[in-house]
């Protein structure tokens, strides 16, 4: 039996489990500060069933920017975040302490790549992109069916976008302020409608779908052209608000511009919803924690 | 003993060798329509010391984009290019046919990635995009000592980028016309300055060099996060202007706003020339040879 947390940086979502049809227990914890968030965490798993004690790992799936070199001091850290008091927080830790268990860690968005790749939208493909629509912005790869390895990890939210003919919104990112997430985040929505997106009336969403798949398909072709990925899922709240994905398939193609022709790309199942919805990310915990049970990379 | 053509879109380069201190014969050959311009690559070989049959194997690091999977009927032939003509081109079968040798085949660009990793800026790392900024703008990836694997190949000269502030030249990329290539390349540089590159005065070649500069830390910047590499080299025949990779580090540092604030990043071992200089394309192709010799992916 595996632990799994999906540390998000609104909520975190606890399961206790091993798939997607073997969940035994779930919470959704509302974020405070972390030293409350994280012991919340901690006594969902002594409440569970046999007090956790047949966690055999636990899987932590983090917001980040975070410290995921092994052998660095701060490894398991959120490193350098706009979110006010978790710079520096030790996000394994407390699991450790509690249970004396080995815990995976992996950034939010990788998790939840390796949960689609294995349950969900990209079932035997090698090479992907999970990208994650919300609050923030951010992108997970699978590459040859592994995670992209490299010097920290891809912040793909991130990537320039040009700005859409019109827009004089300068951007929510406090690093960037029109980086993708910028512009088509939720509080860049938010911001623009001066409403939340779950709350626009029809014609606002309409709007606000056209807007986000404009950026998204932007984004999307920077990743398309720099990772060559088979397929990319689109997760996260607004990544699952109706109609998006579509919209953002129909702008891919034109922002790809037949290049390099590929019939794939312009295909209905290039660019696809993610298969376990707001899932993703508690599923992916839980097989960061079964390789840490394995004693492989969290 | 190994042949080798980097073939590029105005120019093809090929030597006889094994590497940088083992170079036998190397030649130059301009290019025109596709036959001529492989018969005299096959020629060259031919006049080679012995006529060519100590080559064990040949290496083709081709222009793109084009058909790099094994099975497909048009592996080994440029694909949908721009350049009159040589669409559909089969740009190993000739060498088959006048050596019978084995041929590997790779993208020019993925090919300089592998030989500067071998001999030039990226020695003993895992993960790396080399970027060449003349002609056209493309770039290879190594993720974890290998070529990035996924769907067709990377074209990273096609990411999209924001437009340089006052900037009202329209692109010139015939796909996308204001993505990176289309803002930042050798023609694009030579239609603003109504003159190439290389013959600009010192004024202009300062503007010319801090106007290419912005762009590619704007592509570099999404490179950065969607592949976190270690390094990020700089060939090619802009690429490797004076002055031109310093502005690009520091126009890259401005441009990533302290997120997510990893030292490596703004560090002056980021983004480098190549180590190899003109010779990465070159090279690489021989390393092309060498695993087509093995039996392994081209």
């Amino acid at each position: 039996m595996f632990g799994g947390v999906e540390a998000g940086g609104t909520k975190f979502v606890c399961v206790v489990g091993t798939g997607p049809d073997a969940i035994l227990a779930t919470t959704r914890i509302e974020v405070s500060d972390p030293a409350t968030t994280l012991a919340a965490a901690v006594r969902f798993f002594r409440d569970a069933p046999d007090g956790g004690v047949s966690l055999a790992a636990i899987g932590v799936a983090s917001f980040g920017p975070i410290e995921l070199r092994r052998g660095h001091p701060r490894y398991g850290s959120i490193t350098n975040t706009p979110k006010p008091g978790w710079s520096g927080t030790d996000m394994i830790g407390p699991f450790r302490a509690a249970f004396g268990v080995p815990v995976g860690f992996d950034m939010d968005v990788n998790a939840a790549a390796l949960a689609e790749g294995r349950w969900g939208s990209t079932r035997g493909l090698g090479s992907f992109v999970y990208l994650t629509v919300g609050t923030g912005i951010g992108g997970g790869a699978v590459v040859d069916g592994r995670l992209l390895p490299g010097l920290g990890h891809p912040e793909m939210g991130h990537v320039v976008v040009p700005r859409r003919p019109g827009d004089v919104f300068p951007g929510s990112c406090p690093f960037h302020g029109d980086c993708l997430e910028g512009m088509a985040s939720g509080p860049a929505v938010a911001a623009r409608f001066a409403q939340r997106a779950e709350e626009l009336d029809s014609t606002d969403r309409e709007a606000a779908v056209a807007l986000v798949a404009w950026y998204l398909a932007a984004g999307v072709s920077s990743l398309v052209y720099a990772l060559a990925p088979q397929r990319v899922v689109i997760g996260g709240g607004l990544g699952l608000m109706p109609g998006l994905v579509p919209a953002t398939r129909a702008a891919l193609a034109t922002r790809l511009g037949g290049y390099p022709g590929l019939p794939e790309h312009v295909g209905k199942d290039f660019v696809v919803p993610a298969g376990l919805g707001g899932m993703a990310g508690p599923l992916g915990s839980l097989i960061l924690a079964e390789r840490a049970a394995a004693g492989g990379a969290g």
